[in-house]
């Protein structure tokens, strides 16, 4: 996986599993991954240390690959996508079902 | 929710996020859920004492609810359950789908 896949696929994990980790995880992640911030400016705005702010991303990283592992949400919710497409229904039905896949 | 209800919904949860508990979590669920030992015979089985079992089970079912209320996993399956029942696709069709996500 290049760097550019790996980071889309983090924001996915942790679009399906973010509400499992720590508050602090989550505004860290939610930064990094949703809104670009660098380390720098993480470090900055939440007053702690460049490498304090990498090892949480680190840390948060790990829990969302153990989550994956356990879980397969992300593999299962792809798998149930291309089910939907195949099938012959319309696009309406379609957009509804994948819509309660990923609760929006 | 009676009793044998809640029975039921902690035997599905556990199910969806049984693999997120401990090995020893598991081990104790499994044997009180899925095959009905009573308290009793967990405490003779893994020779811990009656009361722990209970508070491993208790733990447990809390951690349990607690991903529920997290991933909503259970309701968002039933939901999704529902959806594909109302489909005009074939018994065929319907099987697969849900197989996926169940994992099954």
């Amino acid at each position: 996986m290049n760097e550019l896949d790996e980071f889309t696929y983090i924001s996915e994990l942790f679009a399906i599993y973010g509400s499992l980790l720590t508050e602090k995880q989550q505004e860290i992640m939610e930064n990094y991954f949703n809104f670009n911030l660098s380390l720098n400016e993480l470090s900055e705005e939440l007053g702690i240390s460049r490498s304090a702010v990498g090892d949480a991303i680190e840390h948060s990283k790990e829990k969302l690959y153990k989550y994956e592992e356990n879980l397969h949400l992300y593999k299962r919710n792809k798998d149930l996508v291309e089910e939907i497409e195949k099938l012959g229904i319309s696009e309406e039905e379609k957009k509804k079902l994948i819509g309660v896949i990923y609760g929006i």
